[in-house]
């Protein structure tokens, strides 16, 4: 909601799942999709699909595609139809074009020369509109705006290998790679296997989980043959809730195959000379689910330590410290326990409050992102407090909670941000609003406090953000490398496009 | 519904229309289109679609597609999206393959390096799996089933013309001509301009309309300038419902080009030598509205003299004549003129009788298809009726009739059938159960009438059938050819393969 | 939908069925409901509901209620509740009062002092306002607007018995009528009885039919232990879809108690000294499907006769007689036998224009109701057309068809109207425009003919209706009345109220 | 959500608003009612219904009812309906009963012969069988189960005044009053006045808010002459969504008339001598929003001093403090500021995890309600912690969480809850698991620790919370009572009757 509010907003989530051992297996595959998806929704809230096959020879893809949340998209009895699924992938959608429409929902699914697959993609391809051409002077006619159409497509026609040689996927995908640097995390089904792809800078996340009986499920001594399956999702988050053991991160290039024989590693395509990793680092600030885990760290002790950071960059002569919940909270306890002043709660927030329709200019629309919120005001009355907010990017949902604030008692309240401003639009997956609707771009900017009505106002410096991120990075890269050959490829970087206006690529690519 | 019962169905129906003059067109496009399909619908009750174009460069395209009846499928509030279309086409569709979803509702509507177009079709192409493959070959991934989204993909990459020179979309639908034979009659449309196509069979029916003032509907002396706008459609029988006087065929093999300019025909791909035109005959005998005008003479009349012929074929010792209704009213009431016996009715019909949900095994279903019909009893008690029926495929519906009828009082029930018995299967649009399911294939056929229940049992010859449609054409054929050139591409003949087995071309095609 | 357009409507449909034998019982009971229901669609389209028993101590009710169609309100899933039911009532709405909601669809349950009941009503209580007030002076609140609740409450109030003593159902139902005396047909259920009643004057129909097996349906020597069940019906076209045999009406002032040892006639109330029953005589004209039978006629035949007639008073010059489809049709038969004119169609009608969406003030709108009709030109073409409708009402509906015809060929067309004109409201069930907006009471009456656009108009003179309508009823009334001490409430009489304005009962009562 | 789990429900929510000054009022009643009810949401998301009034002679009525949340109960085209109401009255749902339908929606809406009125009701009648069956035995059918309709019927039935008298309201709620004591917190509007009642214990909560300019909102000097309107609801946390200060309590047994006049106390209908008000604990524990404010006190603040009292009644030797997302918040954070641990966040709930379908019997079933949680895993992983939940009802969803946590790398897990066993049913209002249910009552209890998995469990004592609640009371009372002659109805009390047995009336009362 708040996403919606601020106008920043991801793209999509993937997940697929491959039944291990014998088929037709007893694993719930179906659900297994299903509820990874649910545990991806904050990545996408517009749309839902899932297509599972039965891995057989020709094999039966079956699909499901709905608009709205998980939950409203697939009803029970639908999502019976994908009971004889042994395999699948399923994609939750952002809308970022504003054309919402059962038609751009993924998975996408063609006929191909070598039958049938089935791609789901997170990402948004910086050169999209070249190849869009491309692929239309060879006589393809394009149905949907969506990247993933076009990656199906460019998959399909290319290389123009006969009937008789089979596809060689790999090779496709590695055609594909070197015609696009970024940005990308893609399942590909193609009857019984699941290739996962992850883009030579690995701007979006991808990684790979076990399921293992419940029984074991956080036991240490997890044998080979007690593997029930394989996942693979955007987040880690997704994995407690179907019951699933964190195996490894997808690295950037690298092209992995599923199948129920297990994960192997096919190939990993490398970044051009000097270049380094560019992993999303608003991914740690804003939109992942905290308990996930990124290049060995969990996003929640990230944002703790932002929250540190902040107290150390820009300490504050008040009483207590809180959050607007919920997505700040570990960033304000980083704050609290840096800076030794007590943590408490300001605010609380209203659930329910959604979509609810309010007819503009009334009196009730005056009262902003308010309206979402009570005060606790015996909390804070008479008292000044530092608030932690997670950004700032346009500037109209922190005032109206500043005044709420002051007016149920508060004496002074400081601004606390725990990212740095934002100042850059991104081409790589992540919906922001124009340059001149960023407040940081704004001649209000000059006296940010003075416009949201703040006693003060401090963002983390983009230093303290890289820092907060990387440190915990360092041993993790030592520790759990699967491969040496690969080393090269996970030199420390991250994409902070945004902020700094330093873009991985070339944008004319 | 008799159709879903009998196992026949037509595959669609296509309506186009552009507003004639300056553009921003003051003519309610949108509608036209709407109750252009709604007067189709008996062609097809799976799904609907309309697209409109604005006509500016780039063109603003507008999709709007559903599940159902027109009239549940688009909304008030979504129909007013299409409201700045100043042509458009539109489709309503007969599921034949038992995939009944919005992905294959048509029309079809991609981006090619020439710009968007849609396609809307309707028959089947019978070398669709050769095209098919033909296609993937290419390198191009198809995402549904529909020879709409192949015609699509054909007309896209061939031939593969350089940007600069602009797509040539009259070659390009030749190139598709010389690829398949039939059955199509395709809208296509592209910015400002909607090409209509009919196979050079001439297998599936399509027509042109001309919007003028409602005051001057009917009157003969309409002037050129009078024209408010242009229609095409699979039936004359939509031209009253929307104020449009019946202009003329497209004729078989033609390439017509409607745009706000008027109607110019481009091209007229011919047969092989020796071969004749091949319109379905069961256009005549079943589908068509009666009220449709094909080649010249009204459906209705065709089957008055069906009935005529019928009777002249068949007579019968009897008292009345009566209907199935409603379809073979007209056939019934040509056999009674014909035979010179009273025409009365003997079926009353609960048109609110349609997807109410029946257990299976019980009671209830032991009454069949008499549960739609009530029996008008004081109109024949004591009486011997022939019952007249426009066809028999199965030989389950007619038999609870017949039982209904003796016992409410008939003393006789004789069939006399106003087609000859189906045999074979359709390969060109139309759905007919599978051989083994056709009545007439089967053993009981030697002895029909007892099977059904009926006193006497006869069904028209082909030939009479074949002369009861051929004798309104002749002297159309003489005066209204709108162009001599093309006199070699009309000479009559009617495609019966479903009777005899006869296809119009060759099915390894 | 003629009925939407010109204005006349029938309030509702009612339908009852209870399982003869041992309970649990076999038969499907909310099937028969069902379809009974859908029997009777044409008597109302709003919403439907059903309620069944399952007639144990104390009994378990079932209710479920929808609004539309049955087909639309009752979904299979919803269906399966009922499936323990061992009898049932339900009730199809039309609505006359523009207040559309779930909240007044029927039937109506509620608790009582002795135990819960359900009511179905068909009619329209005269004095509703003043038993509303005498209601809510006893202190009771009233939900709904629905003559239906009031009925109930005035059964649950009257006479205040206490619990221990009984309902004593049929004193308070025969105190309801001393009440009220016009229009009701009222199915009542209470634990493991349905009570059917008719008013004193028999304004609404009700009949009651015998479910037997499906095999002796139609045989003459059906035994009493054949009878799987009892059904009451306002219309007995409902028997044939549900498998019943008609048993008899319930008569004016009856109270029928049925339950699973049988019908039981529990009293006639008679009307006062001197009074003729009054059963509405717009049921032969208009509402009725033509296959129902009242007063052992069957309504098709009245209809014919009423063409016959109007044949006799009002005979044309002309070549062909033809009907609007097609409840004029009968009529259109009768007349054509009558006079010795060929009866042709001329008119094609789209099934599928329903509720589409026209916007105001556009071209379409100026078709009017012609868009519903195709001209089948080449039957008529040339000719002098006698056009048999049923009713005109407003006048607007039959002028575009005349238009219509003309322009497309009729050289006259003459409007013989098979009813009398319209003059007067009715109290009693029937929805009919104000008097300022029936033609019949406007200036433009004085020249109908010029008004609509015909070259003559003749209407049924109301004593040639009820001739036709009454010389069928003559040997009926000494045949089969079923007691001899209920003679004299069976007198012929019909109410001709909206005709003549000689209304049965005082409307002050 | 955890509610459903535990079993633990509220009945309702009653939310109302008249607009002050001239009418037709500029103040947006409609969005007003809507909004107040989304913020009172937690207390009911089966059903929704909103009333409103234009309040003129005769008024005009508008409804509107929906099942589920407000949000999906209310689109904003229905919610136009409403837009010409200057006061009406609103309520959301909670089903107790299991029968989830439209019809048991409230508000309730009947004509009585004093004019329609509209009831909405928070609560529970102690005696409601008797009161069903008193009216009934006054001749009235019950249409529904629901205490709102039995309410109405009351209020329309007593005492039998005559039209001319006019209603007396107040004496008809008066004597509704004398015929149960409690529980209700009811709003009634007849034409243009709300009265809002509480019953004499006070059992369920009813406040009044006063609507002034959103400039306005949080100045203390706001005048008479600003006041836009009058809200009245459940819970004062609707208040701030809605742009209302909080005005004043209704007291205990008060009678009060809200009009566009202002609020007016009409009287105070006195408990039985001796008996203390009898205000729900569970409000405080569990039910109400921590913004709401009651008897003076925010809830919040409560259920800080509860976590305070916990942490001396029951201290742990542990590491950290955390709590069970995320009602247990407020007492976790009292803990750790009384016990001097840390405050921690150990778990992350995913919001979307709703009504996802699980099939029975299934590996993913086994994993409960961990499915909805991740571990927060670096945040104590090593680490002893003492984990506050709100309450224990059946002990089933604690379990799975104290696994997760020790199977994530918890030493310790400690249980510690904020309120005391729950062990008796309510007849009041909530809605609680039968005592067999209750883990409480459940020979398992004696081993609580183990049975959960817990290292160790306490609960609040019924003295420590009572303390806790009424510790914040005291000195509010001495000041904020609004009129002396009500002093004897507020000595302080409240309902523990789940945890004591001790009910505030006689249960067969």
């Amino acid at each position: 909601m708040e996403f919606e509010e601020s106008g920043i907003g991801e793209e999509c989530g993937v997940f697929g799942c491959v039944a291990a051992g014998e088929w037709p297996t007893q694993l719930e595959v179906a659900q297994v999709l299903t509820l990874g998806l649910v545990a991806l929704q904050h990545r996408g809230q517009e749309s839902a699909g899932i297509v599972t096959s039965n891995g057989a020879s020709p094999p039966t893809y079956t699909t499901l595609k709905g608009m709205g949340l998980v939950s409203t998209a697939f009803t029970p009895e639908a999502l019976l139809k994908l009971r004889y699924g042994n395999l699948g992938i399923s994609h939750t959608r952002y809308s970022t074009t504003g054309i919402s429409e059962l038609q751009n929902c993924q998975p996408f699914v063609v006929d191909t020369l070598h039958g049938r697959i089935a791609v789901a993609h997170n990402g948004e391809l910086v050169n999209a509109q070249a190849l869009r051409k491309k692929v239309m002077r060879h006589g393809v006619g394009l149905s949907t705006s969506s990247d993933s159409e076009l990656i199906t497509q460019l998959l399909a026609l290319t290389p123009p290998i006969e009937e008789r040689d089979g596809p060689d996927w790999v090779a496709r995908i590695k055609n594909l790679m070197s015609e696009t640097p970024t940005s990308y995390s893609l399942l590909m089904m193609h009857k019984d296997v699941i290739y996962a792809v992850r883009d030579p800078y690995g701007n979006r996340p991808l990684c790979i989980g076990r399921l293992v009986p419940i029984s074991k499920l956080h036991s240490s001594g997890v044998e080979e043959e007690d593997t029930e399956g394989w996942v693979v999702s955007s987040e880690s988050c997704s994995f407690q809730s179907i019951g699933a053991k964190y195996y490894r991160e997808v690295l950037p290039g690298e092209i992995v195959q599923i199948s129920k024989h297990g994960v192997k590693s096919l190939s990993v395509v490398p970044r051009p000379e000097g270049d380094l990793p560019a992993f999303c680092i608003f991914e740690y600030v804003y939109f992942a689910r905290p308990d996930s885990i990124f290049e060995g760290q969990m996003v929640y002790t990230v944002r703790q330590r932002c929250g540190r950071q902040l107290a150390i960059e820009a300490p504050t002569d008040a009483d207590v410290v809180s959050t607007v919940p919920e997505s700040a909270t570990p960033a304000a306890l980083g704050y609290a326990q840096q800076s030794g002043l007590p943590y408490i709660e300001v605010l609380c927030k209203n659930r329910y409050v959604g979509r609810t329709f309010i007819q503009p200019n009334t009196r009730l629309r005056q009262l902003g992102v308010a309206k979402k919120f009570g005060a606790l005001t015996d909390n804070f009355a008479g008292k000044r407090i530092v608030l932690i907010d997670d950004s700032i990017v346009r500037g109209n949902t922190i005032s109206p909670i500043i005044k709420l604030l002051k007016e149920a008692g508060a004496t002074e309240v400081h601004i606390r941000v725990a990212s740095p401003p934002l100042r850059f639009p991104c081409y790589m997956g992540i919906n922001i609003p124009t340059k001149e609707e960023l407040i940081a771009n704004r001649p209000e900017f000059k006296d940010i406090a003075g416009y949201i009505g703040a006693d003060s106002v401090h963002y983390l410096t983009v230093e303290g953000l890289v820092s907060a991120v990387q440190e915990g990075i360092a041993s993790f890269q030592e520790d759990k490398m699967i491969s040496s050959s690969s080393k090269s490829s996970n030199r420390v970087g991250h994409c902070t496009a945004c902020l700094t206006g330093k873009y991985p690529v070339e944008l004319e690519w």
